[in-house]
């Protein structure tokens, strides 16, 4: 088989259109075909000629496949994600279909364009709460068993990592994020500062900084991007400003 | 005080100007002055009028607060960062100036850009190692104990994080990727993807697909972003390319 096409997936980052790389917007405007979720495509500007396949939230195994049939028939093809589609976004999806899926998959020109994902966009606008070493959880079971959620949430705390939380609640879902502070407050002190990052970089963006103790986790929605800080995190008051958050580039040893 | 000033602390990403968001170039362009680490500075177009105040490696937190000081003066400061400023990068070391320093560094208009940082860049590369739940961790000890090293490995293991490594190794500390590796390979399966992922974006670029337990970490110096799967992560080989490694977004509890 001959296979002619390509696909790119593409990172659009997390809402402004100032976050999309020159590589993204690139890839996106020479593109026979568009996929993605509807409200992503909605983010870019329409181009003569190029056809739109949109598609619902969710879906995202039938979504790479349908962008690996494309591709495959010799269309130029953008599989458009939000953030960074390396993290807990498309190419995942994209890279099990060709692993299960159609051998001849492996053999379409096929490339991933990284984008600034959620956790970057909130650190960016608060200080610098990553600033030392971290991890990144999804809260979502769709696809793994809650209690591998909660054996990572306490090796996180216990190692003294700070935490970036995605998909912290869904509709469907709502609790997960109440379960994980339950957690994470057994484990970790009251004090440690929390970042709730609510649309960052959209119109109707809103960012609370708090402690552990004071955070409300109905504050997040599947829009919000969670950090809590390691022992070492500090907030910083500014007079009449959010206060900054950062973790130092120094630490000791946790006890 | 009457502060006129600015600050901005903008990531340029690992390599490639394509990777340079339209914000970061639009601050850059923008600043009266420009700091930063020469190779980094050197990467961006020379604009008339614009002041270039470069400096060696290292000596973070003496470059973050030339940038404080010259924006307390009322200039309009770029502090260029390779990456995400936020990780393991120039942001902590200013909000740390502004917590211990001078109280009215915190009346400074300042602000973050964010970067592609160089794990996305390397994951980006090669598939999607980093599709699921994972940790970053810097393996220099300049400002935190070797111990605590240790300690945030083995918790990433136990709890089956996939592992970014920064900074594995330097002209001084050539052996901490070394010990990384000999400590991962006594807690994870000698399988385990690996992914050395030296200069990525640049000219020279080169990344290596091995096991835990074929891949040599005398490979990684101070430019090389070196990612260890979790126990789901996955090689897809291809015919004539480097293979695809991802890691899929559903996962069981780890043994």
């Amino acid at each position: 088989m001959n296979v002619r096409g390509s696909l790119r997936i593409v990172g659009i980052g997390p809402g402004s259109e100032a976050w999309i790389t020159p590589e993204a917007s690139a890839l996106i405007s020479r593109a026979t075909d568009l996929i993605g979720y509807a409200p992503y495509l909605d983010r870019l500007p329409l181009m003569p000629g190029q056809v739109r396949h949109q598609s619902g939230n969710g879906e995202e195994l039938e979504r790479a496949r349908h962008a690996l049939r494309l591709a495959g028939e010799g269309r130029d093809v953008a599989l458009i994600s939000g953030g960074d589609p390396g993290i807990f976004a498309m190419a995942a999806a994209v890279f099990e279909a060709i692993d299960e899926d159609e051998a001849c998959w492996r053999d379409i020109d096929i490339a991933v364009s990284p984008g600034i994902s959620a956790m970057q966009a909130a650190a960016a606008r608060i200080g610098a709460p990553l600033g030392h070493d971290f991890c990144a959880i999804s809260l979502s079971d769709n696809l793994k068993p809650w209690p591998l959620v909660e054996k990572r949430l306490a090796a996180a705390a216990s190692a003294d990592f700070v935490i970036a939380l995605y998909n912290p609640a869904s509709a469907a879902r709502p609790h997960h994020i109440h379960e994980a502070f339950a957690l994470l407050r057994g484990l970790k002190p009251a004090s440690t500062p929390v970042v709730l990052a609510r649309a960052v970089g959209r119109a109707d963006e809103r960012i609370l900084v708090e402690s552990l103790e004071s955070a409300d986790p109905g504050f997040a929605d599947m829009s919000t991007l969670v950090i809590v800080g390691s022992s070492e995190s500090r907030i910083v008051p500014r007079n009449g400003s959010v206060p900054f958050v950062y973790t130092p580039r120094r630490a000791k040893v946790a006890r």
